[in-house]
């Protein structure tokens, strides 16, 4: 439990973050490079490599070296997790406004409780 | 954009709390007051206080003082914002992948890209 509590931590403050956003949007259009990816961006290089740290810390990317040049590439499965959490909270959430709805709708006006 | 943007960095930083989540969920099972939000997180009233602060700042709670009680609740439009963006990108990246899978599926075996 605390372990998934943690990834989810690290998961949302990687994605907490416009450049690493961006990162992960390029990498949703296929796999790049470290040099490929820090292009549109604007970013030193070591900007870049840190920022990449933190989305491979959060599981969100990983990446493999060969020969000379390391590639980057989207983990969906970590990407579904933090959509599951949300979407989990926003249906129970949502399911508790449905039933109040129907609840005073179905309740004559002078039975409502007051607000 | 940019304005989006911001609002999807303080969402997400917002849920990069274990202690915000817990308040989050217990929010998504009917609104609470904000003693009734802190009494299973076993917090100060002061930390609760701030951690509903960056909850608000977010767009993700909404609270109001009536009387000397202040009750607070989701407000479901946000977190359904920040689900839709990780869908879209999650929706992007598997979409890749089975067009890679049917590409590969479809090609004899001496014309498929070497690995």
């Amino acid at each position: 439990m605390l372990q998934y509590s943690n990834a989810l931590d690290t998961m949302f403050q990687a994605l907490a973050d416009p450049g690493r956003r961006l990162m992960l949007e390029r990498l949703c259009r296929g796999p790049a490079s470290v040099s490929e990816l820090g292009e549109p961006l604007k970013m030193s290089l070591s900007a870049v490599v840190q920022h990449l740290h933190v989305l491979e810390q959060s599981g969100l990317v990983k990446s493999e070296k060969v020969g000379r040049v390391r590639t980057c590439h989207v983990e969906a499965g970590a990407l579904r997790a933090a959509e599951k959490w949300i979407n989990e909270r926003r249906t129970l959430w949502e399911r508790r406004l449905d039933r109040l709805g129907a609840f005073l709708a179905e309740t004559p006006d002078h039975e409502k409780p007051k607000e």
